[in-house]
This record gives structure tokens, C-alpha cells and sequence, in this order.
């Protein structure tokens, strides 16, 4: 398995960025296997993502910060280190449509997503199955308009002490609350909305898609931010449907979509390939 | 060259509907090349397209009404007839960007699109090297808020003696006013949006589309409404963009979309492949 | 659930085909769900599906042939009839990767697929846990270079008694020898193949197509004939790589595209809507 | 527009390599716009492209090499320096289908690409009136087995005082000879062909795909070697065909097809994105 470091880096654009990174990462010996970036001229803004060997690195990555800071300092760099043998910790959320969690939980199997799933929660019985086929524990916590706050509070007491890098909503039909959101640093929430955002924002897409008469319907995957399928997106596909296709076609149609649109999102996100700017997404894949 | 008749039916649904109509075709000694309907069970409307060839055809075409009627009327049908070698007349209205204008005229002279084009008029002049080139009259007619009313007058007036079948904005940057649309039955106006509609209506939907961080662009051709770019939608198409594509290069991307969007829609319309029911469309394709 | 009658037809083309199809429906008071059909002038050829609500139906659909009989012979159909009740028996066939069994297994469960899978076979341990995931009973036969005759011969009896009316290769890694494939009559197992045939026949389709550069990846659902790889295509689709994807990469993102692409074949099969011609398919979608 | 210089480097994979070639810019007070670098372990190849800012740049780009040199030799680079204002001097090549030539000519005129076309020559005289509307000199030569050798001589003195950057090849419809081949370096000639790469190799792929039976067709823009289909793969894509579609419908498709992925091909190689290595191309998008 792959034994890397990467780099994660945003700060304004000026000369010898890059001479000062690269030389940085060489003088301790490492081996780059990967550099990429973005500069963004209306903001002035330089955003990259360098990953390099650790096998005869010099710094011990415990301490990389201290040996960076300066680095980073001088050239007013905001930056995260993340290593690729670490995995990410997430926690799936999800309802009664478990197609989503089906797909994760097997990628995870088959080492396409390298992360832990200490648990999953649900407002419904039947992700049981697979919570029991993949040997995950399973919280079953009923949502009502009236319980909807205590239920949330029971969700953040059980994720506490797994110190969950990730919340992955899984086709989870309930709408988080901004409390919630904020018990949580940024762009931890990645949601799966079954449309091609913005189109047909909130409730029953398909439906919505059904009745407009569009001739492709699309999955949108996104992090989550206070405003209701409004964050920055990650990932969307379409697929092509005609007027013989009912809405349960597109249901259907729209499965294949989902799992595929949002497998992306948290693959890329374990592997450190997002950076965000302004209410959008780089993907250095 | 194809000699055949084409005959569009909408009606409730019952028995013996397919029975009737084939029935009557075969009586005629009519040899059908092509046939297919839809049935929406949630409106009990049942829509067909049927093609027959003409060599053998018993019935006159110009006295088909006279026959067809007392089946049409036992059946409450709404129907139309058309010929393959029937060629509509087709206005094409065009502003700046002139790339959908040079793409239909070449469809045109390939034999894609079987139509004749009496005339294009533009609010700007550089359209003129295209007219020129397919020695096609063009109208220049500036629009400007205050005289919108009098220069669709003008327009209108351009039209009448052409007998135009159908309208085509091909990235026509004015929005035509109800008076204007109402000059003509339904879906005889077909737009292209640049945008995956419903996202993204109105003015500058790439900004739009870059603003908001999207995956995909689109486009969308759609016909005309008295209601902006809500109209029954045609087709629609898009293509993937990433966080290294500008404004322009959206623009860009979007010339390949929009040119074969429209032209679709266009080479449709003109085989009378398009039905319509409630504000959707059906392709008989 | 609907309760309809499908008639798959096959003929040479001529005058009143439509009109005696679907007046023998008529009269025997049957209301037509869907009709299509396709004309191919080459070979002067009539395909054509038909359905049609059994509600009212005053035919005992076990004396369909009885009475269908005259008019198929009249106009020299090949012709078969199919209830949308009935449910196919489908034996699943696979090796060593999975993905493909666990898809058609899930979508079997949701409803997207109404068919029997009465027995798994494999000449490995691993498709254990879904079979008893799913409750299926699992043969576990391994074959090698010398066994093969003989594992066959034992697939064979295993299938003998479920009257199976598919077999699918799920991605089952050995080649089924031409005496396996004479016991079942044509088009009566369909394959999986992990390219956009007819590139990159054969083994190992991923290394071939990463050492010629393509950059778009494929995979194809055919039925299998004596000929390798070489049998009728049901559907087919691709997906755009780079070249930061490895072969280990190009094997990931086949997953996704072979269970689409077998999972559709596989419904289109189930639901009759597939209609073979020379080499070649007819998809009524 | 842009002033800047791409560097465009392959070389052994070493440490400090990034380190090496970001510090030469940065003391030379060059600002990177962009840089982009592909690893290929199995060979031990290290491809890069790196694009900065001449504003400010403090060597003469026509004494680059010389300041270069010692880099380059110590890191046993190959490498080639090109500047954004370069417009390469482009040839084109076409028969009797003229729609690649006419929308090259269109992107170029929109300034999609970058170029000078200074002479078109075709064996057929329809190329005439797009000639004759971009203005741009046209030569016909027609083509026989018995004259090819000849044709092509007076092709090469045509060439020659032009100083001819690229020829492209826009479905013309010879196969240039291994002599002719020869008289250019590698990678300087860029072909059309109207498959799907490695399917469909030679003459009429269409008619190949409809006998096959595929479900999508492709086309696949790719350097010419002395082997017939077989150079460097620069870009494909594909559309979706049915049954209902004939080898003219296939054709008809297959033009936008063409024209896209021919002009997206001819786009990167005027903008210095492509790096070749082995047999296959890295795309710097």
C-alpha cells in the first residue's frame, strides 16, 4: 500500500510558490508523485495538492508542522497535511432507501473506499440487513417533526466518541438543522440530492423533473451548508430518459446515478482531492 | 427520395384505436413504414405517429381529410397530416453569436435538414457573410428597448408574405414579446437556452452556471411560451466542465452543445416527430 | 402489477401486417398498452412487439396459439407470446469478482428485475456470502483445463431439473465450450464482456485497452454464441479515463459500467422487449 | 491575451526534479500560471508541462535554451519550450467531406484556435467555396494508385516553403505513404478516423459498426504513424445509435462526432497540452 504524504494548500498567488514548496518537500528527501494546482486570477488566489513518498522522508510527520509553519507563514498559507495511510472515520446516515448505503459499504469492502464506518444511523428498520452483513452497528432513531431536536441530540451523543472525520447522507430524507450543522467544522457533510442542482431543489426531484418534461435527470453530490442544497457542489451526472419513462423509471433510472454520483464524492474526499474556494469545489483528481 | 405521408393522432385512449387507424391505412393499400404511439394512462391520452409509404396509396392526399374524418370524429381524435416531401419554411432569427446560424445552414445543404430557409433576420450585422455565403435574404432590423414594439412590427410584416412554418431563435438575444408569439399558433416558435433548464433562466446562464460551481453545462431547445424559457422542452444535452474552464471557456463548450441541441430539435420538428401534451413533448424517434 | 400479453413478431414485410395484428386484438377485445415496431428494408423484414392489457381479454391466453395461429400462418410470422406475470428462472453463472452477481441479486429484490434465480454456480468459494445473503442455493464447481468437460456435464444436471430460461454470465471468467452452449437454444445466455466490443476480444480487456491509450473504457452485454465474443450486442456504454488511471483503475471503473450495462440486457431480456435479426439486436424500449 | 511560455519536459523519475525546474522559473522571475505533471512508475517516466507569466520574466525566450541547458542535461531531461503567441502554421487535408474543414476553419476564425492556416490541399474541388470564404489558398490535386507517388511529391513542394507546424488530416480520404510519412517528424501529422479506436480499423468504419450491430459509434482523433489506425490515441468519444438507425443516419451522427473530437485534438496540440510516451498520449487539460 501506498505510504504518502499530501499537501493541501490555499493563499494568495505570488512568485516562487511552487520553487518554495518543491524545495521544501526535496530538501527532506521526498519523492513527489503527484503535484497539481489551480490559480484562480479573480481572486488571486494559488490552490494546490502535492503528494510525495514518505519511504525515506526525512521529517518525522508528527512534527511536519513545525517544520512547515515557517514556510507557510511567510507566504500567508492556509494548509492540512494528511497522510494516505490514515482512514478517514465516517459515519452514513440513511432512510429507507438503501441502495446508497448498499454501494458504500461494498466499495469499502473491495478497498475502493479506504475509511472506517464505525457506525451508521437510520430513521428506519431495514438498513439492519446490511448493518448485519457487513458486521457495522446500526442506530435506529425515529424522526418527527416533534422529536426531530431530541433525535438530533441522541445522533451527536452516539457520534461523539467515535470522533467521525465524516458525515455521509445517504439518501437521509430528513433535513438537518442548522444546530446540527454546527456541531461540525465545514464541509464534514456530504449530501447525495437526486437532481442536477440547482434544478428542482427540496423535495421529490424526481417528481419535480417528471412533471417539468426534461429529457435527462441528473444526482448532485454536494456538502452540506445551512442553506438547503446550496453547498458547494462535488460531483453530478445525468442520464437520458424519455417520455416512456414514468416517474418510478426515473426512481429507478435515478439509483445507478446516486450510487455512482456519491461514491465519488466521499472517494475523493477520503483521499484528500477536494479543495474548497469560495462556495465551490477543486477536484484534483 | 422518401414519398411517404405522416400522420400525427392524440386522443383518449379506448380499443380498437390501433385497430382503426391501421385498418383504414391498409385499406387504402397503404404499405407502412413506421409506426409508434404512447400511451400517458395518468391523462388517458393515447399519441401516434404512424408512416406510410405512398407509391401504391389508394386515397389522393389532398382529399385525405375527406376520408379520414369520419374515423377521426367516431374516435374524438385531434389529428394532423404531413408529407415527407412537404419542406417547411423555416425564419431563423439570429443576433451576435452566429454559431447556430452557420450550423442549421450547413445541415441545410447537407440534406440534413430538409427545409427551406426564405429568410433570416438579425438585430446585428455580421450575420450577413452567412447570408451572403447561402444566398439567403437577410433582414437587418436593430432592437432596442424603445423601439421593440415597432421593430417586431417590422418584422412580423418580413414574415407574412414567406408563409413561415416555423421560427427558429438561434441564439436570438431579444425576448419576444406576447403580442409577438401570439401572432403565431403554439410550438410554431423553437429557442435554444444555453442552460440545463429549469437551471439557470434568464440572462447569462453560464455566469450563472460558473457562479454556482455546476459539474456539467447544458443547453436546452424548448419552444416558445408566452412564459420565459418554460416552454415544452425539446432536448437537451451537456457536457462535463471542471474547475480549470472560465467564463469563456464555458462559452466555448457551450457552441458545441447548443449547435446540436438546436439542430435537433430543428431536423424533429421538420419529420413531424414531435408531439405535444400538456407543456411536454413526445419524440417519436 | 400489470397483467399484459406481449407477441414478439417476426415476418416478412408486407401490406396489412399492422392492420391484421391489431385487429385480432381488437376483436378478441384486448386494450394495447404499447405497440413498436422496426422495418428493415434490406432484408425486407417486420419486427414488431405488441402488448396489451389482459383485464378484459376473451381469449384463455393457453389457447392463445389456437387461435393466433391462422393469422401468423397467413402472413408467414415467426412469433412467440410472453405474460408480463410470468417470471423467468435465470441461473447465475460468475468467478471470482462479484460485483455483477451482488448487483442483479439487489436489483432482483427491489423489483427491477421479476424473475426466479432458482441456483448460483461458481467455480469459486467466494459468491458464498451472497447466496446465503439472498437465500440461493450455491454450486461451487471449480474447473480447470482437465475438469472442464466434466464440470460442465455437472452444471449441466444441476440445471436440468429448474427449467432454467437464462443463463448469465456475471462476469464468469471461463469459456463455455460449444457443446455446453448446443444444450440451450440460441439467445438464451447472455455475457458480460469488460470492453466496447469488438475491441479488445478476448483476455484480459482492461491491460489491452491501457496498453493502446483509448480513452474511454467500455463494456458490452451480448448473447453468447459459438463464436467468442462475436454473439448479438444488447447494449453497450463507456467511460471517459485519463492517463493518471492505472489498470487497477480502469477494473474500478468497469465495476460500475458492467453492472449497468448486464443489468439492463438482462431486464430488456426478462421484460421480452429484445428481438434478434441476423447477428444483430432490435431493443424495444 | 497571454504571454507566456510552456515548458514541456520527460525525463527519468528522480527526487527534486519539481525542486529543479520551479526554482530556475522562480529566479528568473517568472510567475507560474500553471503546472501539471504525470508519473508513470512502470517506465520511471516523469512528463511535465509547467506554463508562467514573460512579464516580468528575466531571460530572453530566444536565449531560453542556453540558460536551460545545464538543467536539463544534469536531470537528463528532453524537452521543448513553446510561447502562447506562437500560432503555429497548420495544413489541412481533405476529400470530398468537408465538414471538419469547414469547422476547423469556423474555430479558428472565433479564435478557438490559435493558428495560421496557410494552404488547404484536397484530391477533390468542393473545397472551393470554404477557400475561397476564409480566404485561404486551396490546392487540388487529385489522387490515383497510379499517381499517388507523384501527388504526393507535388504535396511535399507545396509544403514546403509554408513551413508547415502540423498537417491535419480532415477526412481525407488517401492513405499517405510510409515516404511521405517520413518527411515530417513524428507527431506532426494529426488524423481523423470515424470509429471507435481500435475497432472498425480501415476503410468505411460505419458500414463496419451497422454489420456489427454496436450500440454506440465513436470517433478517434490520433497521430499518424507509418502503421495504418494504430499512432498515438489523442482523443474519442461516442454517441448512442439504435436499430432504427441507418449506416446514413450513422454517418450523419457520426459528424458531429468528427468534428468535435478532431478539433479538440488539433486545440491541445496548438496549446502544447499533449506529451507523448510509448504509444500513447497524456492530455495536460
Amino acid at each position: 500500500m501506498k505510504n504518502s504524504a499530501i499537501l493541501l494548500i490555499s493563499c494568495p498567488d505570488q512568485k516562487g510558490l511552487n520553487a518554495a514548496i518543491h524545495d521544501f518537500i526535496y530538501r527532506a528527501n521526498g519523492n513527489i508523485l503527484h503535484a497539481d494546482e489551480h490559480l484562480d486570477p479573480d481572486r488571486n488566489l494559488f490552490l494546490m495538492r502535492v503528494e510525495w513518498d514518505l519511504a525515506s522522508f526525512a521529517i518525522d510527520m508528527r512534527e511536519f508542522g513545525k517544520h512547515f509553519q515557517p514556510v507557510a507563514e511567510r507566504l500567508h498559507m492556509h494548509w492540512r497535511v494528511a497522510l494516505s495511510s490514515a482512514r478517514p472515520r465516517i459515519a452514513i446516515f440513511v432512510s429507507k432507501y438503501d441502495h446508497c448505503l448498499a454501494d458504500l459499504l461494498y466499495r469499502r469492502q473491495t478497498g475502493e473506499l479506504a475509511c472506517e464506518i464505525p457506525l451508521i444511523i437510520s430513521n428506519h428498520a431495514n438498513a439492519e440487513r446490511w448493518a448485519t452483513f457487513y458486521n457495522i452497528p446500526l442506530h435506529v432513531i425515529p424522526v418527527t417533526k416533534e422529536t426531530k431536536a431530541e433525535a438530533e441530540q441522541r445522533q451527536l451523543d452516539l457520534l461523539r466518541p467515535h470522533e467521525i472525520d465524516l458525515i455521509v447522507l445517504a439518501r437521509y430524507m430528513q433535513v438537518l438543522s442548522t444546530d446540527f450543522i454546527r456541531q461540525y467544522p465545514p464541509h464534514h457533510i456530504i449530501n447525495i440530492h437526486h437532481s442536477f442542482l440547482p434544478a428542482f431543489i427540496g423535495a421529490r426531484p424526481h417528481q419535480q423533473a417528471f412533471d417539468r418534461g426534461v429529457k435527462l435527470i441528473g444526482a448532485t453530490s454536494h456538502y452540506v451548508t445551512e442553506v438547503l442544497d446550496d453547498g458547494p457542489i462535488i460531483e453530478q451526472d445525468v442520464v437520458r430518459i424519455s417520455h416512456r419513462d414514468t416517474v418510478e423509471d426515473l426512481i429507478q433510472k435515478g439509483r445507478d446515478l446516486e450510487t455512482i454520483v456519491l461514491s465519488r464524492a466521499v472517494r475523493w474526499h477520503i483521499q484528500n482531492r477536494i479543495l474548497l474556494y469560495g462556495n465551490k469545489t477543486v477536484i484534483f483528481d
